[in-house]
């Protein structure tokens, strides 16, 4: 390990919600310090390491001192601007790098990368017109999925074309453009693998969890999913594809429909740590977090072996009362410490372990 | 639970030690701070956490201060001054409370206490002058073991008498005064429970470690111990009489030798998380750290269920190289953060985990 930096080394992590809050707790479990970059004061990952930088995503200035005071420079969350991370890599490791974010922040660029390492993905079409998405619709027909390509999350930004009344109010709603159309996929159920590759090159996944989400927030995970051992072996087959066509360094998650028959689309990948790997934390020998800063450290990877059976049930809004109030055995909670439970909001999660061989 | 404080309230911790620091990371998983009070302004707890006072134990405006920032007060070691836990007893919730502190801090009254509780120890007698430990061993016999009764850790403050010549030496040896004379126990092996108290009473305990030391320090915890189920469950019992007796609050850890014919004896309690629990971070659904700050804030306990086998193995002095070098499968390494590897000094561990009917 030429490159590993030790502990006592400093992380830099651009954004302070509850994902770069789990990091930076991981990191201290590793002897590492983390450096929170954010240009909210309240984030809550403020709360969890004395080292901190509040200020504007694109403020140089900052950044520069940022840089300066880390080691390594890793982020929560794919929107990074482009320019950020340009001129961040430019002064410290940038990790993951520069194309995971290009590709991930896309969704032409990621499906047209996608395709082109060979993953199944849903037929799609770039539209930047009324006349394009006319084209798009004739070939992908009805119903299918009109979709910001840029900063989408959590169901936002997307509406479903079911006939051609819906066309022109539906483009006229999406912004920024351009936009991309996407068949609907009549999926049985949705998956996601977490996946994670070394400095070095080795690569580690989790089993597969199944997602189901409610208004469009994921709302719970349990593993193990209901797949055949062959359709996991092939997700996480995929998911392995990915991170090494990108020459990947750290964690990153995919996610899937699993259709009727069983074949697999990636639905969409997020170069980070992923709210449907939570509950690694509860159950595996190295969690998501741990394995995400490993990676960033240029540590060896972790074992991802899973000692037990899981539901990880997201807290939204004031559901978070849940903690202390509902917790009862088998049960291991975490709060974000979000002093303000507004609705939709994520704050916190509740895994239910069993273990095995014990009754559901 | 009506006295439950919510997520978002302050702990403060006394001591910024790796104890203290655990806590504090244990805390943000359930969305509280903490706040360290220490000192030692290179406390490896400060790290993790931007609440700090830096000041002495006995610095009563600085506790005062700290007393009215936070929402309860508990420790990371037993010996925290009688005055200051006095003091900050009265401004706020201490927990655990004054009685186990007084209790476990001085030998003869932690003996005296087990023993009034039925609970079986090493035959004992005080010590205050030659005189008093001639008589002593004229009914304890040789080997006995000369202790301090205060202040001793990690085999500091004590020496073992196997012949009159080595009276006068060790009496005069051994500071500060009064002393205890223990009968020398030849023990099959060392173990350990961690045993916690709710608020309102509830108790639960972790599966006994079995513990071998070097150089007088902790060098690994093994669970499952060599032990047979009926030994393990008399352990646990006696625990539980312990917190039970003390009305306690929080984690307690109970070290027990174990005679050839099985019977037990216990060594010494310490009214706080302990070093032998620490494997609980890598395999059972609520770790200790999780379970005393779950306690001091006056919650349900959490679930000590096992899900793995373990070995914990401290990394001492310059041993902390093995975080990174040293990593493979099955293993979940913890660094404090200590800048400095003095020898003797405990740097971090390395839990290795092996899944229930996996191959040793």
């Amino acid at each position: 390990m030429p490159d590993a930096l030790k502990p006592g080394s400093v992380v830099g992590i651009l954004g302070g919600g509850q994902l770069g809050r789990m990091l930076a707790l991981a990191g201290h479990r590793l002897g590492v310090r983390s450096h929170i970059y954010c240009p909210d004061p309240h984030s809550p990952a403020f709360d969890v390491t004395p080292l901190r930088t509040v200020a504007a995503y694109d403020d140089e200035a900052a950044l520069a001192r940022f840089a300066a005071e880390v080691d390594v420079i890793t982020y929560e969350f794919e929107n990074v601007p482009a320019r950020t991370a340009e001129l961040l890599a430019r002064l410290k490791p940038l990790r993951p790098g520069a194309r995971a974010l290009a590709v991930a922040q896309d969704r032409i660029a990621e499906k047209t990368f996608l395709t082109g390492v060979g993953v199944p993905v849903a037929p799609f079409a770039p539209v930047d017109s009324p006349a394009t998405l006319a084209v798009a619709l004739s070939s992908l027909g009805y119903p299918s999925v009109l979709k910001t390509t840029r900063l989408g999350y959590d169901g936002k930004g997307q509406r479903i074309l079911r006939s051609a009344e819906d066309l022109d109010t539906a483009f006229a709603a999406l912004e920024p453009k351009p936009l991309v159309l996407e068949r609907f996929i009549p999926f049985e159920r949705e998956i996601s693998v977490i996946v994670a590759r070394a400095v070095s090159g080795p690569v580690a996944a989790y089993d597969p969890a199944e997602n189901l989400h409610q208004h469009h927030i994921l709302k719970t995970s349990t593993v193990p999913a209901t797949l055949s051992a062959a359709s996991a072996a092939e997700a996480i087959g995929i998911a392995t594809t990915i991170v090494n066509a990108l020459e990947y360094v750290g964690v990153l998650g995919v996610e899937f429909f699993v259709l009727a028959d069983g074949a697999l689309l990636v639905n969409e990948i997020a170069p980070r740590v992923h709210n449907s790997g939570h509950w690694t934390e509860a159950v595996c020998i190295t969690d998501q977090f741990e394995q995400h800063m490993r990676a960033v450290l240029g540590w060896p990877l972790g074992d991802p072996t899973r000692l037990a059976d899981v539901v990880m049930e997201n807290l939204v809004g004031d559901e978070i009362a849940a903690i202390p109030a509902r917790l009862g055995a088998g049960q291991r909670p975490h709060a974000y410490g979000k002093t303000e439970a507004r609705p939709g909001r994520k704050m916190g999660h509740i895994t239910h372990v069993r273990r095995f061989g014990d009754e559901k």
